[in-house]
């Protein structure tokens, strides 16, 4: 299985990397994950592998958001704990994914000729070093014979905010607003479980938006689905990727509410 | 095989399901139908199934347009007569796919927790009951293991009309109208055939178009292909998924002919 | 391997093409290279194949790009040096990816109705006639029992331009402007190389561009990355395709230089 993540859009980048792998591991179960990431938006494929990879089976996982192509960033691989190789730029895209598989457990740098293909474009690395990579440890080919060891401590890291939780209280920031205008924070509802004890459909929380000019107040309703609110009333919620999220009923809650990335976000029960 | 049709979009929680699907049986051959459905819009999901299914091996069908995810409706999944098994909720989505399968020869409620993930969110039942039910029923679990049989008679029907055939004259209505403005009718050439005898290109047709407002008349030519139609002409032909369509050559009928979801459109020969 | 590229969109057609191939050889890898070719854009679509094929492994290309479906051209199968077999329609959407491949070696009439569906539509010949050729072809069909054979050199060719390459000089010209503006010209690094010597980052190039209207010259740097490009700066690079394409650092050359499709581009050193 070889999962595979881009910022190509659907049509022919992809599909030639596809082609790449297939040729070298002709039964390669190839699942596309996505291809329209927003061009060049790390944090953005980053989030999606964080959501996806836990449900994917044990795999290679090749993932390509890659604004510095061409640049002295490092190719990598690095298996994780659960048993998947990461495949892909050092930039931050992988790091949180291996993280909810349980960490870097080893990394090496994508050095090695005889798993690249014959010649390198400037451009285009995910066909000519990331998916010949993945198709070779796919097929069995040890992750050290790609290239030399890294130390994981030196890879790339994107700074994703952590939540903070304390008794009565968690701290966390606004990490995505999706194209519907939800806003996707940092922390799971266990995270909020922990800080506030459960919580059920109905529970009213406080929030503390800080976006670094400003601090504002809110009174928003816990709800188990996006039913349970009437049209335009706020709520949070567990979204389909399990992450906490802020969103109105039929409406925008980054606008409505002036939820910006980055903000910090502060949930105590009202 | 397993055949995946959403409103999902290409990305992330459709891959989500395709990588629950290979996690339970890790040799599917998962064939993506559509992902791209309106919103929310069941009954474009259920036109598509039934375009679409008869083109496809036997296999397990799984599709997901949910607006009542959280709510009571039922999670189901159906044996059709040809041999597939239909997989996804009680709200009508599956209904006229399985018809054209030879109609419902078993259906059972998806509630047995063995084949479901361990945790079964609000809003994604997609990943957490549908993809596993299917990937459980391709790997051979019986149906009836899944949960109790229900009566097929209380299933949720969409009430798609069927076209009414009667010599010389065949009463259809509007089903869709896609992104082009080409205007779907209910029944096929075969049913036009039986109402007015075999119909040739040229053939002139009288539409009587109802749409509760008022009735007017239109004159309107078949044809074999759109190109025998002059630019800005409308015609009546067969489209590519064997359904009558009512077209204009380089333009939108619905807008050219004022044609809406569910107006009656009564053919006879002009 | 069978790959598959159609102007249809990913929902769908493209679906029922996959349920039809599957139904005939259940264990084909079936690899979507693009679906969103703009419609009846040939030669988009063939130039699309051009850049992809050689980066798949050896196998079967359906095309369909077809808006002279229901009319007399002809469906095809070729086969192609390297070993591959392409199908689709005889108006110039597979020769250029053929030439790729080694050139045709072989090409026959898809007339054999027991390698098309029992029906065949007059508006979806890609489900009808080109995927259960395909299908057929991948299982061990051979070539010649699909119809009668056709002479190569009677098929449609586009007239997609070669380069001329002189000492010197490079006669190009524009073969598809894309949706970001950047501007692909005929031929190839190597032949520039050819023409020119080796070419470096940082090189300038005199562009001489004929549109059939007026002469214009432009000093233009050869450059190896986007990235080394000033913002708005104009440069020549070899794209992720490995074709020759003139861009503009995050702007839009085809309109800040004025490069419209079919114009003559003369290479020469600055």
């Amino acid at each position: 299985m070889v999962s595979f993540l881009t910022d190509f859009g659907p049509d022919g980048p992809a599909a030639i990397c596809r082609g790449v792998i297939l040729g070298i591991v002709r039964d390669a179960a190839i699942v596309d994950l996505a291809h329209g990431i927003r061009k060049y938006a790390i944090r953005d494929g980053a989030l999606l592998l964080w959501c996806a990879l836990p449900y994917l089976p044990v795999g290679v996982h090749v993932a390509v958001v890659d604004p510095g192509v061409g640049t002295a960033r490092r190719p990598i691989a690095l298996r994780a704990a659960r048993g998947d190789v990461l495949v892909g730029p050092d930039n931050g895209l992988l790091l949180p994914g291996a993280g909810r598989l349980g960490g870097v457990v080893e990394v090496v740098e994508l050095a090695e000729p005889d798993f690249r293909l014959p010649v390198v474009s400037s451009s285009f690395h995910g066909r000519d070093i990331f998916a010949p990579a993945a198709a070779h440890v796919a097929a069995g080919v040890a992750l050290e014979r790609l290239g030399p060891r890294l130390d994981p401590a030196d890879l790339v890291d994107l700074g994703i905010p952590d939540p903070e939780v304390r008794p009565g209280a968690m701290a966390s920031s606004v990490v995505y607003v999706d194209t519907f205008g939800n806003v996707k924070l940092a922390g799971t509802p266990a995270d909020l479980a922990a800080a506030l004890g459960p919580v059920s459909p109905g529970d009213r929380l406080r929030l503390t938006v800080d976006d670094g000019r400003e601090r504002r107040r809110m009174s928003v309703a816990w709800r188990s689905t996006f039913g349970e609110a009437a049209v335009g009333e706020p709520l949070v919620y567990e979204d389909s990727y399990g992450r906490l999220c802020v969103a109105v009923n039929q409406g925008a809650a980054a606008t409505a509410l002036g939820l910006v990335e980055d903000a910090g976000v502060l949930i105590e029960r009202a």
